[in-house]
């Protein structure tokens, strides 16, 4: 994939028509917003309707990864090939106009349209997972046994079918607004890593990867 | 709905079967889940396939309402009663346990099947609206013209067939666990309000609402 090609939108679906000017297409955008979430929500229709399930996250390259028990409804679905949309949003404020209808969010979106696929190194999956929540932990977890490998399932997605939508800045305004006396800018809203809370029943010395958690996310 | 009704899953599909000791059915979990945010994913399936789509989302009474302009995708689909599903998760921490398999995130999310209805006031919705983001503002700001209102669809859904799933606390590890010699506990992530920034075209004063934003959401 070049960068031309990944500049412009891989499908027809893809192609953002709402303030299109807050699309994007690139890969960098697509990967930040991936990878700065822990979570998504998977969309897809079974024989009860349509579903939009929230799940952890994680990527690799070019495919976005979930998981799940073998039972699960989602798992069964998407196994077995059913199309999905994947979201991802991350909400950084409230836009305060002027006027009404010029109110709006900051965010950053991401949107991955396709099908699941299983995978078949589950062992390397997860540990990329337990690398997305902290660098250094999987080796010193109780590592999964045979049983828990085989009752869960992996799955990734392509990220071949994306689209990324991004606001930011202030509120814009209709020229003629400009001189309304109400109060314009930005609510912010930010996530962010609160203190780590040590199991009652924790018996080890704080990790690194956990004394370096606090902090802006 | 009374509360032995509100407490029990309403159809077959609100049912949650993985990890059911997390589910909620209490109307009162519901709509602080749904007061929580400020926009939730909808899914449906229109002619390309399944959508997942992030929007602005408010509550009145037993309704979550979502708004757009009228030649929007989402819009047109969910105008004419397309089936729906409404998800809305907050993440509260990851879940550190002792084995890989039981690690976790605390989270609340809530999920609402069914179909959208379009709403005819639409100045009192979107006054609700306004009122989610700040107590006081639509009293200021440049109100919405007939031109606005045309070119805009309201829609709600009905929070009858709904369910929450709720995860809270320490990381629940397998007995023979407990001494493995790995950190156990939560890593927070929280939702915060940061400092409101003001547009560079700002000409009025902090409203009190404004003022009382930074902190803790």
């Amino acid at each position: 994939m070049n960068d031309t090609a990944a500049a412009l939108p891989s499908s027809d679906r893809t192609r953002i028509r709402r303030v299109a000017e807050n699309a994007r297409y690139d890969r960098a955008t697509l990967h930040a917003i991936i990878d700065a979430a822990y979570l998504c929500h998977v969309a897809f229709a079974d024989d009860q309707g349509t579903h939009n399930i929230p799940t952890a996250c994680w990527r690799t390259g070019e495919h976005l990864y979930i998981h799940g028990s073998n039972g699960g409804r989602m798992i069964k679905w998407l196994g077995k090939g059913t199309p999905a949309c994947v979201t991802i949003t991350h909400l950084d404020g409230l836009v305060l106009a002027r006027s009404a209808f010029n109110h709006s969010m900051n965010y950053r979106a991401a949107m991955v349209y396709g099908r699941f696929e299983p995978v078949a190194d589950k062992h390397a999956a997860l540990a990329a997972l337990m690398d997305h929540i902290a660098i250094g932990r999987q080796a010193e977890i109780r590592a999964g046994n045979d049983k828990e490998f085989a009752a869960t399932t992996v799955l990734r997605i392509s990220l071949d079918e994306a689209a990324c939508k991004v606001r930011s800045g202030p509120p814009v305004d209709d020229a003629e607004d400009l001189q309304h006396p109400a109060w314009a800018g930005v609510l912010p809203i930010v996530q962010v890593r609160g203190t780590p809370e040590a199991d009652p029943l924790n018996t080890e010395a704080t990790p690194g990867y956990v004394a370096a958690w606090s902090g802006m996310a």
